[in-house]
């Protein structure tokens, strides 16, 4: 089967990492492909930029040239995936649930460790909204942002080994690395910590296989139906954007449009 | 002080329908603007149409060249307050939660009247988030589309007054009108039903002047600070997106894109 | 309009300062009058006296002679609002829930910093009631009584700086004052902590502007039906409680029955 | 041990009534004695009367010139307990509590029967409060008035049992009777119904010899502490109230004050 | 990897038809054994069976000679996980929980089909320890017994159908069949409901291959370390039973001790 | 009236000190019978010994000869009551619920103070299935193994106390000792914090009492319905069970069976 791996920003190299994280997770016969959108934030850490992250998401989906029987989102704590259950027909698995389900497999309460402090009660927020919150002991940020997650790799293992500790205190028996900028990390962490690390896209990965394994997918009874019929004005947004010029086509994984930096 | 009111979808004949329910709400020295996103779906009935049109009211109040005191989101049940929560510095006030605010002033338990019925689940996770479900009696829908609502009146009103009294049977003591399209409609309702009727719009004007009267504002301390600097490639999108040819420069509450009919 | 701010103690400075807050929050075309119970307690720090006072505050409302559209009861905490509401046709709002619902308007999560630790579970099971304690994260007490709060103004404002710290510490993104005594102090906390900080008293009189503004009132669906007729022995108790002799007819703010003191 | 069961309304003969239920169930050695406040309504039907009662039980407390083990407050889904708790130094249940937490130890889940609709969210909040809804099923009013259960005795167990019922199918596993009033009826419903049904007074005797029996009372650490000492107008009430000419003194059954029918 | 699946009871043919399930949902290189209990009840209806059965799991594990990489229990809304997951050093999961939790993968809300009505309350407690019942929009009992499900398969499968379109009118999305003896069933079942149906067996089996796969198993940092080393009067108890005379050595699925029939 | 204590575990010493605080608190006319299960556990520190002594104590109430009023299960936080329930038609009380509910009569939040702090999230657990989670401000563990409770009784008095400020600086307002081996050391540990301190066997009696005196029982409604007639392996498993050869037969709380060493 062929599982399709989006990171929610712009940045390539965070899209490489994801997508090297769900190919070492993957059953031999899984394929992965792995994109991100054509526009918007490079990093997510906040609502607003989960909220362009979602639209860019959708829009990416939408235009999409292939068939793929599974999609992971690999944004954590982001908004999106309820679209993205409404307009495809394959399975729609995020990394948060993913993450927590997982951990609920192997433990009684698991804790979370992200980035910034502000992205707690987001992903407090999406737990809850999940029905996934109540045995979850702590979520904890190191105050390290997306971007520098990469920078200093030791430095970063090291800050979430010890925000990961308080979460233990807390109650937490596993631990979820809370940013798809953290796939990879798992097994350091873990032998550091001696409890069950779970990374939120390996995780989200083998539940695709699961749900597509046994022909499953997301119900259109209610919540999900497809979206009805109407004008939707500028839509797909990236058949309407000026296209940077100069710009190769690019490929799965090529933003085809210009990034530029917004001081907002 | 100037409120904007936001219409999340492109119809312009909600947005006035919305403006006139914001005007009547309004104290006299308020004064009421209204507008809708530049492109983006023509009604919101679902979660996929929902995260574009966040995406949208967001780009819209990113170019918008005028200044006001408070921000309505005149959408019921829908994504992307918390996004213009950090892009703003006023006060942002939406419907959804206005209602059941104001609802749980005025009696033990409330009911909520919307559209359709896979609108449902949406609207009782919002209030799950955002703190207010514990007295919701019941989310009940009308079968009747958003863009249905206008079209005969008088049914309308019939079949939200049937729905209202499902939901006054359940426990409710105050009815909430769950959705922007419905603004306008609390008078006969609630003559009918004997019991007070909630218009978010309306509620939200009034909750705008009572935050802007005491010179309060979003709290920046933790998850609504403002987002951090970073590049967002095309943005904001309507700066990006190709103007229909042939188009005049719209006015507040014009849409300068083509809408275009999408299937689907 | 006018809206009657119900001081739920008999200490007469107090509702003076009570009343300064209102008149200051409420609009300039809103009346604001103020009074306190004839009888009951000079200050509420505790269930006992709450109930005492609830009755008073009762009693009161049943004997004022003059007409007001809305009622703002400024008791944090303390029980009576529902038996008000049953009484009185025009809406009834209290300084707990007003404070909690503009909280939750300006932030994700909310603190409250009120007088004694005692009051704290008091308070918690107000909102818990209410429907508002999702969002709470903390409440603390100052250690301060109700009455201390005015000996040595510049202390108070310290020690609530210092007990609102650990509610942001704790995840509060907006503070409330829990106290009716406290009326007044919010600009120098909120200057000194970086969030906003919210009166209950000035929050109510806002909200009463809002809801009256919108020709609402109580639903008397259910919950807060007028009281059925029926025998009351001795009531209003007012009417049957030997006056003090020699006391002059007191104003609407003048306690007409003497305060004795009561060691318990 | 002596147990004192207060009846809070003032009608003498609930009293007598609910005196005959506590004294069938309380052991060999327990004495039972029954009061009812000097002043206040008749019967209590919503919660201007319960606050008023409140007082009323507090005031009557305060005065009364006997010693007794345990307080039994026989008031369903009222309010005042937590005052009594503060006042006095020995135990104190209510028949709220009681019933939930005797029906508890006897069923996965249970339902309350009650007497007006409007009953039916008072009671509900009680038991949120105190922390026993989770296993309630259902709360359903038989639409009779608290004094017209008295008048045909056996319509209201036709009409009780024929509520009840309803419970059992909403998953009540056992029934308890919502109003002092019911006191005795308890066998005739369980023998219609084939399942346990607790009558509060008479589960709260028994948990009031459960807890003197151990030696136990209310915990003064923190909500309950005494009332700190402090000026009360006009306190005790009852000291300050005009009693009516030509009344002889009253038992402890005999209101002292009269009773007069106010239409409200 | 190599899968054990625990029927729970002493059906052999309960066991081969979950085999069945287990093996058909299993990826390739998966091998599935399944076996029951060397003692217990032939069927699980009720916690005393339940609390029997937990035991004789945990004893047929202790004595099992073979290895295995995860186990997957298949008793619906039964007790004795967490005994397993503190024996064992192989990641456990069980049917209840597994069809919540992959159902909550495909929809907003689930529904669970399961026996006897008066399993209902016992997998709502489960779903609620295990954290998942928020989610849970209707559990409802077929009328069946765990062994009448075999005895006339059209039947059954008209009554599930049945069953489940109220939990779909109760607003489930998606339909978990609970109960082990069940297994099989699911695509004649959702083709009828136009939902997707979950078998818990073949979900455990595909999140037992996506636990191992990862190279996880359950955490022992807390609630589920090993058990302290102590005495344990005649344990394994099968190690003291005494064997019927005359009967051979069972293979992995054929029970070595007498089934008696036994009144209770 | 005669009330069984039932012992979970095989440890005698453990039941004769249970025996002795269950007859302390009993009325004069109850007589206390207590026993231990004829196998399994000599402690009970986890899910797997747990379940283990569910079904030894089922097993011992199944061939017990004797009849009593009322059974009182001694294992804090441990499984089997349910299975009780569904066994005899006596009613079941168990020290866990006895001791948050007696607790909940006498303060507004209460704490428990277990043994070892793996036992917390399982106590917790069984207080959220039993519907009395909400108001446990604490459950904290002393680190002290259920037998070494017995060793040092003056070091686990000084142990106890020091965990139990900790719960009452959470917020507990009474202390529950949260282990059957604690039975006794009440009054001691009440004197140094101040705080009612309660003790599950001895609240489990007085409820057994309290609903014996009722004339109550465990409802058959639905969960605990007995047991449907069939077939259980094994069963009672004692009579299945090779006596140790030259073992006298054993009083009522003498082991008939030997215990032997496990290392597990």
């Amino acid at each position: 089967m062929r599982i399709l791996v989006m990171n929610p920003n712009t940045t390539a190299s965070m899209t490489a990492s994801i997508r090297a994280t769900a190919t070492a997770a993957a059953a031999p016969d899984t394929e992965i492909i792995a994109t991100e959108p054509l526009w918007g934030p490079e990093s997510i850490e906040g609502h607003f930029e989960g909220y362009l992250s979602a639209a860019a998401v959708l829009d990416r989906l939408a235009t999409l040239d292939i068939t793929f029987d599974a999609l992971v989102m690999a944004g954590f704590g982001e908004p999106g995936r309820e679209g993205a259950q409404e307009l495809l027909d394959v399975p729609v698995l995020d990394i948060t649930e993913s993450a927590a389900q997982m951990a609920m497999m192997l433990g009684h309460a698991y804790g979370i460790v992200t980035t910034l402090d502000r992205a707690v009660p987001q992903i407090e927020d999406r737990l809850l909204t999940a029905g996934l919150l109540q045995r979850c002991a702590a979520v904890r940020g190191t105050g390290l942002g997306v971007l520098e997650l990469e920078r200093d790799g030791e430095r970063t293992v090291e800050v979430i080994i010890e925000t990961a500790r308080e979460a233990v205190r807390a109650g937490a028996e596993v631990i979820c690395l809370g940013c798809g900028g953290m796939a990879g990390l798992q097994e350091k962490v873990a032998a550091a910590l001696g409890v069950p690390v779970v990374d939120g896209v390996a995780a989200a990965v083998k539940f695709a296989e699961a749900v597509v394994g046994l022909g499953l997918t997301t119900s259109t009874g209610r919540s999900f139906a497809p979206p009805r019929p109407k004008a939707i004005g500028s839509w797909p947004l990236s058949a309407h954007l000026r296209p940077s010029p100069g710009r190769a086509q690019g490929s799965l994984r090529d933003a085809e449009f210009s990034a530029q930096t917004s001081g907002i």
